[in-house]
């Protein structure tokens, strides 16, 4: 009964994730996963939410289980403005702090904001795919922004700048995963977040900085989101969003966005729309959970950790890619590898001889927003153990070099 | 700094929500607050609660904490099945059940999936705000439907079809609250049941049953959701919703979507743009909880106690208003009285007169999608007590009647 509905003309090109789709597959036990971005499930401080659940349903239960306000609760979002503070960002105010339901949540409110269908968006090539998703079922027009190892070039950014007003056209916004990309692993260096800032601000073009995995860094010095370059006063250029998903639990689908003061409105009036609010019970559960500093005796672990397996899979590949058949970056931090094989490669094309082997990873096609490369797969360090990934390497070589 | 950006169409006449907007008056302590519909903290299940998620997070933490499927976590899918057969659906597949960020998140779904500019909307008159809003964000044409205390006239619904199809124009969706209706109060009954469903297949209109209300009967006999009239096959014209909000915990943000198989695809591909998956956490307590039985128990209490509000609203708005000042239904479930006052009265010039008394109801225009009328309002029972109930219908009879 295969009905035609007359869908929105949004859903008419919509297709699932390829990388949830994969994530499916990946689930059986005999398949080493490479694929998703899921925390390591080992880091995660199981006692410390007992705890905080406890602590808030003892002393907070009607707070945490009633209505709550639209952008967020007061007390995790006070936690939040701790957490900013440690990232370079010191006394966000309050009242531009939106909590999400995740950090996806804060990329489809911004789509919902600002886009109108055939809009331009400029993204990195390669992009994260569930945020290029959101743009396409806004019905965006999306223009990829090359990249290299110091993440996007602002010069090759300004040449899409001037190529669209060329055109008498404008992009509505700059979306940017500026601390270890998703996919490529690179981190913008401190010379092009000072330039990014600058060219949004001159170009009065929105930079939407998607910031969930700054905290897993393992090497390295840590450097301050754009946004912060905003200095003293904030930009009104300048929105920042991140998520308890990759350095808590993502069970929580906790995120926030630091909005600029002339957006909190709108955005406020579409979070509303999307789901009232999000949900006050893991708010209070996370700001107690902050509170108790847990998370700061429990982040060096985390990073450790995370280094740990970055240098395992990358000595794996050494190991049992000869050379010349693989390239990768080597990230101070994050979940990914993002590997180049030689011209001619189809990583799409081999996924069915992965899986047959036993090991699975995203073709990097999937990432590339426009122009698309065949011969690119990201693989995450993440979730796998360190046998897993010495294992799941093998694997891989096996099935995908000749 | 009042910066003017570039925003989509859909936000240019968006306004944040009246009711929302009040609430923020209502938490003031010497406010009495008939305006919010806002289950009585009174009966949460706080122990119940607690004992599910220490339950979840002995057994269970990796699942609760991590990612999870975008369908939703199959323990709670399951619990659902339960829920919907109690109410007169029996043997829902699972897979045709979506879990969403409160059923809030349901009716932004549907509306994203559904709706292109211009597109038209049929709604109850007077219908739920909040849905009101979604529809008008996707910039859809809403049509009132006429109401009476059977809820939605039918005759007035195909009189609507008839009308738009002489223009050469067709409703994408019908919205409905059938059961205890926000704000009206009123029931569709069994007779409009079958009727309603009835329409919607002949004229291949997808109606949208939203029944955040059912389990909060407190006097007559249960109907049966008008998705259940479709027999032993489901009917592809029916999409149906609901929510834990009312009667476990708003605060848990767990609402879920059963749908006709030909709409599971786009769907699931909305809500994983939109915010990936509802908490794994909360829906792993949530079925935990639903697991144990102490719903069932709960339940009693919770109908006896809204009943006995409901029914000290009534008795003190005879005492309190003189005959003919205040009309009202006499609804047998659900939060809402629905009053209206002479012709001439206007209910929204009279909110500052009723805030300066201490006491705060939602004005009724702003339930009317078209042809407003200005002297009705909607009057909460469910989060006062006995007692505040009674002084706040004394305060508010001083405010409104000269």
């Amino acid at each position: 009964m295969a009905r035609v509905y007359a869908l929105s003309n949004r859903m008419k090109h919509a297709k699932p994730s390829f990388v949830r789709e994969i994530l499916k597959v990946a689930v059986r036990p005999d398949i080493i996963s490479f694929a998703g971005g899921l925390p390591a499930p080992e880091l995660f401080d199981v006692d410390g939410v007992r705890a905080a659940t406890a602590e808030t349903l003892e002393h907070n239960s009607t707070g945490a289980l009633q209505y709550g306000p639209t952008d967020g609760v007061a007390a995790f979002k006070q936690q939040i403005v701790g957490v900013m503070a440690r990232r370079g960002m010191a006394d966000i105010a309050l009242e531009r702090i939106l909590v999400t339901t995740g950090s996806q949540q804060g990329i489809d409110l911004i789509a919902k904001v600002m886009l109108d269908p055939g809009d331009v968006v400029l993204v990195e090539r390669p992009a994260y795919l569930a945020a290029v998703q959101v743009f396409e079922l806004y019905e965006a027009q999306l223009r990829g922004v090359e990249c290299d190892a110091d993440g996007m070039n602002t010069d090759a950014l300004e040449a899409q700048i001037a190529d669209l007003r060329a055109r008498g056209e404008r992009a509505k916004f700059i979306y940017t995963v500026a601390t270890f990309g998703n996919p490529s692993g690179a981190t913008l260096s401190l010379e092009r977040r000072q330039k990014l800032l600058e060219i949004a601000a001159r170009e009065e073009i929105l930079l939407i900085e998607d910031d969930p995995y700054s905290e897993l860094r393992f090497s390295g010095d840590s450097l301050p989101p754009v946004a912060s370059f905003a200095g003293e006063r904030e930009s009104p250029w300048v929105v920042y969003m991140s998520t308890l998903s990759k350095f808590v639990a993502p069970g929580l689908r906790l995120g926030w966005m630091i909005l600029p003061e002339g957006l909190v409105g709108p955005l406020t009036i579409a979070k509303q729309a999307a789901d009232l609010h999000s949900s006050t019970f893991n708010q209070h559960v996370a700001a107690k959970y902050l509170e108790t500093g847990r998370l700061e005796a429990a982040l060096p672990r985390i990073r450790e950790v995370y280094g740990r397996k970055a240098q395992a899979m990358m000595n794996a590949l050494h190991a049992h890619f000869p050379t010349g058949t693989l390239e990768f970056n080597a990230p101070s931090g994050g979940m990914f590898l993002w590997g180049k094989m030689a011209d001619g490669v189809d990583t799409l094309a081999l996924v069915q001889r992965a899986v047959d082997a036993g090991v699975i990873y995203v073709p990097g096609a999937t990432f590339f927003p426009d122009e698309r490369r065949a011969n690119y797969l990201r693989l995450s360090f993440a979730t796998p153990s360190l046998e897993q990934i010495e294992e799941g390497v093998g694997r891989l070589a096996r099935a995908v070099l000749d």
